[in-house]
């Protein structure tokens, strides 16, 4: 498998850096190109005493973004269209927030240079252009947006990124403070997203010694996260921030399996966010993933998580032959989890027998 | 310790990546800039088999580079010169070598468009502009310089590095094929640089724990490539070349400590070679690296590595002064290592006596 990855441009880690960010994005604007945007989540708005540590100069603007749903092609083209008709070209997009946010910052960052929808784009290498400069403050670790060469989104006929060097962030401001006020559910089920990252990539086909390297230390830190530190410890928020940067990088040279290629059905046909379908999907996967599921079952445990169960019960036949058709069509992910000869162990029924379960 | 780090910019890492270099320079190409020097460790001179596989074009240019000494300032404005004069302002340098090849390579793609002698540029961000694209691939594992951002130089009144953001490589190539038939002592010198940055950057004060987790994990690949693998594995190479690029990248969060001040001493003043000079002061600094020590032992032995000793008995007390004087000035490596408080538990005396033992 070779991959020539491009890389974070620059990184800035550490408790307090969030402070920094006036000072690093300083260079952005000397060029006197324009404003720039602040895309931030909707949990931190009327959150007043936030919103005076985020360095907004006279003529930026702060958008809000609403993450009940999963971010659209709509919600991009809507958003470029908005920002390019009244205020012109900005200098540059800053996220802050979870994967959600990250995911809208890159993938606007690209449309304000690549014309037409953003669903033209949703696949590998189609983007035409670089974007404009584009900075990520994660506020919940596990999505390994903040590396990711993908932004994704979902479409009116499928959930789907756009994938391409471009879409790498030019700068990421990893603050372990920020992480520390999440509510435990969503911390829970974002840092299971990690988890099984590194799970899925570690144990399937396409993975070497790089990735290696760090998906089996990322895994390492996610188990003393969830399994032995306290929520409270400070070093908690660090190490599960720097496990999701390295689990992010390890998928540089692997890909995610068949929680994922399940997970995307279900967020895809009834809206279910990414990192509770993961854990809904994960739960039923023994005879995929083995041991790791009993591991993942004493974290549920420990953090008093009540997983959603009996759900295929209130599902039609139609629904979940809905999931199937979305799943199956994910090959390069069967193609990691189970090999190039994937469809001698894998069909429409396994997939199904998998939704069943849930 | 805030720091906004600069990344490589694209990371190719695996076996058999390095067939793919002319694909990678080819971008690099096409703007019609101009020609590439590639700059070859004198390891390489008279391979033709390995001269055939580097990507030159009808106007690029080949020099390979003694590493008998450590890269020196005046090899490097004297290269430059000769460039600039000769052939024009080249479009980009490929270094392909160990440590010392990329410090030339890195060195020299900044002096090229940085004015006057590289010894104005030794230090801290003293560099004025961006050099020219540059390409690093190693040969050997352990230096840490593919994704450092210094390019250590010995010059007339100093070994130091020049460094700064646009120090660090545009583009690196890590394929384990190279590095499979170094010489058995210098695979095992190198290695040990990287096992000596990661103990001394997991052992002082400005560690954090993005630098924990990367330096951790180098050294625990470290000790399965030296102490359980035979080298003969090809997980070994692999392993290596990993955990090389993650202790380098620790760095970026801490610093070196005693061993590389007292090795610098023996690097100036002696023209010992890095490696070497690390493994020559490691050994005798049991009370300050303890058990590290001991497992540091355990490798040579395993390996039957011969390690020079009762060195300092032809020393005079002139040549222990100079090298005192050489590491004393390293106050960065002695602020890391001991606390900021550093001058309360070092001075000359204790300095003098580390070098009496070697």
């Amino acid at each position: 498998m070779f991959r020539n990855f491009k890389g974070v441009e620059k990184t800035a880690y550490g408790r307090g850096s969030f402070n920094k960010l006036d000072e690093i994005l300083g260079p952005h604007r000397s060029s006197g190109a324009g404003y720039l945007i602040f895309f931030v989540d909707e949990y931190f708005e009327g959150n007043e005493e936030f919103k005076t540590r985020i360095p907004l100069e006279e003529n930026d603007k702060l958008e809000y973004i609403s993450v009940t749903e999963e971010p659209t092609t709509e919600l991009i083209d809507t958003l470029r269209d908005k920002y390019l008709t009244n205020y012109g070209m900005p200098a540059g997009v800053v996220g802050i927030g979870g994967g959600s946010v990250l995911d809208v910052t890159k993938a606007i960052s690209l449309m304000f240079t690549n014309e037409g929808s953003s669903t033209l784009y949703q696949g590998l290498n189609l983007i035409k252009k670089p974007g404009i400069f584009a900075c990520g403050v994660p506020t919940i670790s596990g999505t390994g947006a903040e590396v990711s060469m993908t932004a994704v989104l979902t479409g009116p006929e499928k959930k789907l990124g756009l994938k391409c060097d471009w879409t790498v962030l030019n700068q990421i401001v990893l603050d372990p403070d920020l992480t520390a006020t999440v509510p435990d559910n969503q911390w829970f089920y974002t840092g299971m997203d990690n988890y099984i990252h590194c799970v899925e990539s570690m144990t399937g086909h396409l993975k070497n010694t790089f990735s290696e390297a760090f998906g089996f230390k990322s895994l390492e830190m996610s188990k003393e996260v969830f399994l032995e530190l306290e929520r409270k410890d400070p070093k908690s928020d660090e190490m599960l921030m720097v496990a999701s940067y390295m689990g992010g990088l390890s998928l540089t040279y692997s890909e995610v399996g068949v929680c994922h290629a399940l997970s995307y059905g279900l967020s895809m046909v009834l809206h279910t966010h990414h990192g509770l379908a993961n854990c809904i999907a994960f739960k039923e996967l023994e005879d995929v993933y083995g041991d790791y599921v009993g591991e993942f079952n004493r974290m549920v445990a420990k953090h008093g998580i009540e997983l959603p169960s009996n759900l295929a019960a209130g599902w039609s036949d139609e629904t979940i032959d809905e999931m199937v058709e979305v799943a199956i069509k994910l090959e390069h992910m069967w193609n990691h989890a189970f090999g190039e000869n994937w469809k001698e162990v894998l069909d429409r029924e396994r997939i199904k027998n998998w939704y069943k379960r849930m």
